[in-house]
């Protein structure tokens, strides 16, 4: 059984949403989603005031309360029939997104047992056929097949396949 | 550079004497870890009673006071000059313990940057020149070199390179 292994922020939870209600929030500003098209989120005027309220991501509920991305959960299903499935998440600089990671997966997620979870740092040391995530330095290191989960913030990022949205990974590997 | 993944409990974290302080305290026993010797710590007689302190492996601050392993910050320090070294824990059963271990690798082993950490649950996804390891669960699938980190309750397991300490895991490796 071939092996995909899943990022979880901004592939399965929507963390650029998450991140965007924060500095919404504490600028009293209405930035959504596509006022960034085709720029990274944070560069240009924003991105000094965004290094101000960066330290929230650190505090407790942040990586807990995230949405998930459409379509994400009911495709990762369909997959785990056909795959083995790894949910692999960059989660150590981030010591208290560990438990709420976990806790979010269980909730949103039961599907995936615990042994099919990994929260590491540089994702150089894990291995498998497929990788999908939306940031070219973990794919980069990747010797299986990369697929580039688009976000905000890689709309500059060349050299790999570019999957929109989850209906467009079901198709390529379903 | 060769990569060795490490594992935590029973190898750099002396999580069998942990386990027996539990085990004492509850049961009011002096049970030394010698006491086990060429057995399975939780076999016979002390097996149904050890079943019923097993929770307390969930509760907050096991893992995060347990005491290190003989050898084992200074021959890691030592490898890390010539290898690049993966702290790697299967962690995800026990969701308390992802922070503590956190907080144990930042206390005892500061040298071990955040991005060489993994916690995880089936180690069949991360890949390396070596493992150190003392379940034979985790060597069977590794494509590297594996060594089996003696403990109690591993006397009989057989097929891998057996080390009692960590001294004779630097004369292996240094």
């Amino acid at each position: 059984m071939q092996r995909i292994l899943i990022d979880m922020d901004d592939v399965l939870a929507d963390a650029s949403q998450g991140i965007l209600d924060i500095y919404n929030s504490h600028y009293g500003t209405a930035y959504v989603k596509s006022d960034f098209e085709n720029t990274n989120l944070w560069d240009g005027e924003v991105k000094p005031k965004y290094e101000n309220v960066r330290f929230r991501l650190f505090e407790s509920g942040f990586f807990r309360n995230l949405k998930p991305k459409e379509g994400g959960i009911e495709t990762v299903k369909k997959l785990q029939e056909k795959y083995e499935i790894f949910i692999v998440s960059a989660a150590m600089e981030f010591p208290n997104s560990l438990k709420e990671k976990h806790e979010w997966l269980a909730e949103h997620m039961p599907f995936i047992h615990w042994k099919n979870m990994v929260l590491c740092g540089d994702k150089s040391v894990v291995a498998g056929d497929y990788m999908i995530d939306d940031h070219e330095k973990n794919l980069v290191s990747f010797k299986g097949t990369s697929l580039l989960f688009d976000a905000i913030h890689n709309q500059s990022t060349e050299g790999f396949e570019r999957y929109k949205t989850w209906n467009q990974i079901a198709e390529k590997l379903l």
